[in-house]
């Protein structure tokens, strides 16, 4: 590596900059701007050490005046039309070789046609996914790459330099063309809230159908952390499980208004299955579930007309050991859900995604970071194109933990408590090995009303029921 | 009315045909044109009595000749760019007045647009959606009309005379403004799928659950059409259960192959529902199940590994009245969230739905028709703005039934016999009457690892938790 500066990067809000002294930090020489200089004059008051390696502008004139070409600039504004302003102010700027990375949260399809706006133009384009939040960004994210093999070779290098690690290995790759990196970041996010989800239904069945208290809920998360659950997400569930509200004094978690956010990625996820026609019902439960977390006043309501849930279990109707697995079955059931949608868009869209990759560069640096990632990258590799729950040591988890998880949802439908994510996958699971299902209903009476026709068990050449010339007379 | 022809037809396939000899029957003399010259020639040969009020075409120039002004001009063409051509080809033929009616399966937002290119334009443009399959187009549909309230004045008259009557109300009205229509239409194919997913959920209970032979299930079919569930999909449910398979000669059923085809609409309503952050648990439940029913290897090969499903329930544990009981419960809570939807849409565009008027026109002529329709446009009536569930008889309803529908999602999950759309409707009641949920743990989970604040239940305004500062270090 030279000492010249060959990276810049636009925006100097909390996850740019953290990226920004990442790079540094790892030995790369960056051009830095924020269309407010303040903002700048800030992060290189705060620099540190890390200042000789920061070169602030103060326009984006000077920005592309610091950088010596091939240049690379990422681009760390609000996803959407901002990205395609700094696009655009950005272009007549820079020459042939010139490389934009949008590093922002976009949705893939505008990706996509950033890329092929960019064909003919004197910049690059490529989109990466970047998780991990700001403490991530900071000290390595996992990250996503969408692009050409000659940009990712251009850019790989520093990539998987601030990346996280796991075992020594980067969680950084290219994930294919185009859109691909956004596309896999945003099932990772589906993913995630299907994750956060779970773990808050086992933490509804622990509150308000077990009983326990913040303590034995935190400790509860403690323990699982040890186990075949371990993970990022477990790990803060027991840690704001712990946490006392510096206000009231109580247990943090009861101060807290229960109606969930969202940015959007869950919601994106969703609709790309949708157009994908992959069954993603985890997620949409998950999905569904923040929605009607929001509507406060509308679920006090239904309390007072219908009587309030949820109410307690019969005492000694779960344990931990079970919540437990329960929660082990649903995980990997969301995952082989998740997976699967990566293999459909693969497809789909010709990017042939490498998916053992996918599940390494998820093992450390983003939020859904987990030691099951390590695993299912070996059973993703080890069976190329099936899905996870045909793949061992999966088939073995889900065999072993399946009825955990069908008495956790029996109990809590008998006791009001809602568990749609972990019962969506639970159903999910009993459609995929019920060789003869009732579809076939459903197929009569589409070709009853609208003569859509059918197909025979016994390949017979036959599409309509003896009901459609009545019908149609 | 005189005796020229105001109105055009351009399509004669199944459903444009049944169209222009439900309309000239009803008096109105049409002038129809097909692009293939022969299907025209051959819908005049089987006009029969119709023939003197039918007008054929062998030109789009002769089709506007035929025609006196003001013109209108239905489109049934397939979906898509289909009807962008069309438009495109009549529109220098038309001249101020004329009107163009896309009465084909759009997509709501491909109608807005349409709407908007059409201002300044020789022609005005609406959009209506038209359900009841053949049958109805040709006797009798249900008319979900977007347009503005001019564009309604010209053609109501034609539309309410050509559509289905209840107790001599006709089911067309004007719903709102550009794509409303077609909007209302996509709802109410989301909410046909679910219909169809829960009947064919107590199917597979009655079949695998309770061993019930197809005579026992047409029977039960049958009794449920006397009672609160009586509809055309009860009503056809027992048809096809009745139905003899004239090849093999035993149950038509049994010899269907157990997977669902959809041609898009329901999937169109979740993703819209997405976009407008309403929770549609039951339609998105039912689209999955079309999605995995689809996957006929997948699922055998989960048998073989996992072990078949679905198992018998065990002797009694259900009855069909209590059956019975969990489907009424189950439909009133997915209709609810129909309705929701057509609300937050209403809200989102400024469209102002009737949303008393919308189930109404869907009491007869279209694929969900039923009697309980009647009194949800009553209840929709009496209490404006209100979710269904908060609305007599539908209150009291649920109360009534919710008790059976927990019993047998609860049965069927121990059996694993697959009932997504049962269950994420009791899943959906019972996150309504939640006060107190899980979601604290989603919104910790958040602030802990972004930074994305929550709010408090004692509207303290202090959005970070204590260990915000620590991560954020």
């Amino acid at each position: 590596m030279d000492n010249l500066a060959h990276f810049g990067l636009i925006g100097l809000g909390t996850m740019g900059a953290a990226l920004a002294q990442n790079i540094a930090e790892k030995g790369y020489p960056i051009a830095v701007y924020n269309r407010t200089t303040s903002v700048t004059d800030e992060f290189m008051a705060n620099a540190g050490d890390l200042a000789p390696r920061l070169i602030p502008a103060k326009s984006l004139e000077e920005l592309v005046a610091a950088i010596t070409p091939p240049r690379a600039i990422i681009l760390m504004v609000p996803a959407g039309p901002v990205v395609d302003q700094q696009i655009e102010a950005l272009s007549p700027l820079l020459q042939d070789g010139d490389l934009i990375i949008d590093a922002g949260n976009a949705n893939y399809a505008d990706t996509e046609r950033r890329d092929r706006q960019s064909e003919g133009e004197t910049y690059d384009f490529m989109g990466i996914g970047v998780s991990g939040g700001e403490e991530g960004a900071r000290h390595g994210p996992s990250i996503m790459v969408g692009g050409k093999p000659a940009q990712w070779d251009r850019v790989g290098e520093m990539l998987r330099a601030i990346s996280a690690k796991y075992d020594g290995e980067p969680c950084a790759a290219l994930m294919g063309p185009g859109g691909a990196g956004h596309f896999v970041k945003m099932v990772h996010n589906g993913i995630e809230y299907a994750d956060m989800q779970m773990i808050a239904e086992t933490y509804a069945l622990m509150r308000d159908g077990m009983g326990f208290d913040a303590t034995r809920i935190a400790e509860t998360f403690e323990a699982w952390n040890k186990g075949p659950l371990a993970s990022y997400l477990i790990e803060i569930s027991g840690k704001v499980a712990r946490a006392v509200d510096p206000i009231a004094g109580g247990p943090m978690l009861d101060a807290i208004l229960d109606a969930a956010g969202q940015k959007g990625t869950g919601r994106w996820t969703v609709i790309e299955a949708q157009k994908l026609a992959v069954a993603i019902p985890v997620i949409e439960a998950a999905v569904v579930a923040r929605n009607l977390s929001a509507q406060v006043a509308a679920r006090a309501r239904g309390a007072d007309v219908f009587g309030a849930m949820p109410q307690s279990l019969p005492k000694d109707a779960l344990d931990t050991d079970t919540l437990e697995a329960a929660l082990i079955a649903g995980k990997i059931l969301c995952y082989a859900q998740g997976f699967d949608m990566l293999g459909r868009a693969s497809e789909e869209f010709g990017w042939k995604l490498p998916m053992p990759e996918i599940a390494r560069i998820w093992r450390n640096g983003c939020i859904i970071r987990s030691e099951m990632l390590n695993d299912m990258a070996s059973a993703l590799a080890a069976n190329p194109g099936e899905n996870l729950i045909f793949a061992d040591p999966f088939t073995r988890l889900v065999k072993e933990n399946e009825a955990a998880l069908r008495k956790v949802v029996i109990a809590a439908t008998g006791a009001g408590i809602a568990v749609p994510a972990l019962a969506a996958g639970l159903s999910w699971f009993d459609a995929m090995r019920t060789p003869r299902g009732s579809a076939n209903m459903i197929q009569a009476q589409r070709d009853f009303f609208g003569a859509h026709g059918y197909k025979r068990l016994d390949g017979k050449d036959a599409p309509h029921g003896p009901w459609w010339d009545k019908t149609a007379g």
